[in-house]
């Protein structure tokens, strides 16, 4: 998507053929800042520190990361040693370790000597699929966002509610929950997203936003909050999220907070969709009672990182001192409140019989 | 209620007879700072800097402006004066206006001489009734929290979620939502509080988190978003809220996100309770629809203010330069998801059968 009037990717390789470059994200919104990799160490500590985030581009930053290694060791132990230090850095993230799966299975066939042309090959081959995967995720959510313009009768902007970053910077390009965003906004429909900030790391006030704006869309930041009201005034169209994990069931996990979007969706009458790369599909469960729920550290809701009117990022604390903080992952959202689920394949009722009806090589 | 260890209220007289005391809510919860208020001027800033807050603190504090006001001046212009100053401070504060027009009301006949002594007698009424009324219902709510215990058989805490500062900060002592939790709390009864941060002013994370450390309440505090998740992990008992305004037919206007709140209760079969005050109660009209929500500065989402490791009390900016923010202030619970309201006169269902039940005066 476009950043100051040009297309950017979250994640490139440089002119030279031997630096990876990234946004480093843990400075936006309020600076734009590239880092080049070059080593496996660099890509290993851009990860762990979540300059890149999201799992579609954390599966892409180890893809590149494994060609780094190799650059400087294409040995077979070397390629080891790559894919156990990168596996480390976010240890529950499933595209990392399917992007680390891949990269073996290809290279360790090649003779060392083209071992890192074809790394690179290959995971630029990942970095694209990531693309293409999103792009058609975009092309059909679209559909939705044009048939609710064609409701109102094409007489006001489509207000959209998003929870979190399920945009481009959580991916390769275009994003999951945005995508079909940024596709309508291109073919000219008019869209404004409601971005909820979403505490407690923001990723909606500093990640979301700052897309949006990059790209030109229309949106307003509101706090987590006020959702509820929106919806109450009719102020929301429709709602799209991601999900970290989708059950064959058809209930999601996703950040914190996005239980309590759907509750007023579904109150509401107004549709609350999904959009979900199949990889994030886990076809062993049913219920999503059997996600676990990751504990983060507690100083991400007693303390805030933000800019001061002299530029500098400090982290200031809310809490008094001496309370303590509890600091919730995700949450899961039944499928009885998700409209729908929206794939690369199509669109389908959040169920087993749904998922299935599009993924038919699952039903064994 | 207790603060280091003794007991404090929101605004009180010094020994001198002549400085009004109040804690400036502005600076907690980092440090705790005494301010005397000696003039109109005092009082009035105090008041419009939301030094103190909270509907019934507000009233009391104006009947004080009165006062001071009137002990350097106890002219019928010097009292009409100060009133209209008062009131100008927080054009939409109900109990501001009621309490005002008390203090007119009763000084009106009093000679001048003795107008300074009967104008604090009378703000040392309205301070005490507003006492009495906050014991009461905590005298009330204790009963729901003591069967919630007994529901559980006594073998664990009872987990509470309240949102925003219902609580003595905000009342001139025991508060309205949090006076039930004090009550148990000094009754033995194990009670654990989650606290919602309350995005965008943060009343939860800063006030509530406070004044229950304080008295020695455990409690943990939440990010907004986080409160469906644990309702529907069984970590929430019973829900405990204020209310800045409720309509005869039970609808509740409180603090944005309450809402949100509510559906998780419902959807998860927990109890939903409103505490208030019954001055709160709009007699006039039966649906919330009809309650106007104001909306506040947006600097309130794309800032937050905070305390450095040095102790400085600084605004960082949350969002990119260009993103247009939205600050909706309140929302609207309807009755159907309101268990019950808690009124100084009793318990009763969210209806105007209800309330004419514990207010039958109102029946006309």
């Amino acid at each position: 998507m476009n950043v100051q009037g040009r297309p950017m990717r979250t994640i490139w390789l440089r002119r030279d053929g031997r630096t990876v470059e990234i946004i480093d994200q843990t400075r936006l919104p309020h600076e734009l800042a590239i880092v080049g990799l070059t080593t496996l160490g660099d890509a290993a500590r851009a990860i762990g520190a979540m300059q890149v985030r999201g799992a579609p581009l954390i599966g892409a930053a180890a893809a590149y990361g494994v060609a780094l290694a190799i650059a400087h060791n294409p040995s077979d132990a070397g390629l080891d040693e790559a894919i156990s230090t990168l596996a480390a850095t976010r240890p529950t993230a499933v595209n990392l370790r399917w992007a680390l799966a891949e990269m073996r299975r290809t290279l360790i066939e090649v003779p060392q000597p083209r071992r890192f042309a074809a790394a690179l090959a290959q995971a630029g081959e990942i970095a694209e699929a990531d693309v293409a995967i999103n792009q058609a995720i975009g092309e059909h959510g679209f559909g939705l966002i044009a048939e609710a313009w064609r409701r109102n009768g094409g007489s006001r902007r489509v207000n959209i509610l998003t929870h979190c970053n399920a945009g481009w910077l959580a991916t390769v390009d275009w994003g999951t929950a945005l995508a079909p965003i940024y596709r309508a906004y291109d073919d000219g429909v008019p869209v404004h997203v409601w971005v909820d900030e979403t505490r407690p790391r923001n990723q909606g006030a500093s990640l979301t936003a700052w897309e949006l704006g990059q790209h030109g869309v229309p949106h307003t930041v509101i706090v987590d909050n006020a959702g509820g009201h929106l919806m109450r005034q009719g102020m929301v169209d429709l709602c799209i999220v991601g999900t970290d994990r989708t059950t064959a069931g058809g209930d999601v996990a996703n950040k914190i907070g996005t239980y309590l979007k759907a509750l007023a969706a579904h109150d509401n009458g107004i549709p609350f969709y999904v959009a979900l790369p199949s990889p994030t599909i886990d076809w062993e469960i049913d219920s999503g009672d059997a996600i676990p729920i990751e504990r983060r550290d507690a100083r991400e809701v007693t303390h805030i990182i933000g800019c001061t009117e002299e530029g500098r990022h400090v982290a200031v604390r809310l809490t008094p001192e001496g309370s303590a903080a509890a600091n919730y992952s995700f949450d899961v959202t039944p499928a009885r409140l998700v409209t729908a689920l929206i794939t690369e394949r199509g669109i389908c009722p959040a169920s087993r019989a749904g998922l299935l009806e599009l993924f038919p090589e699952r039903n064994s």
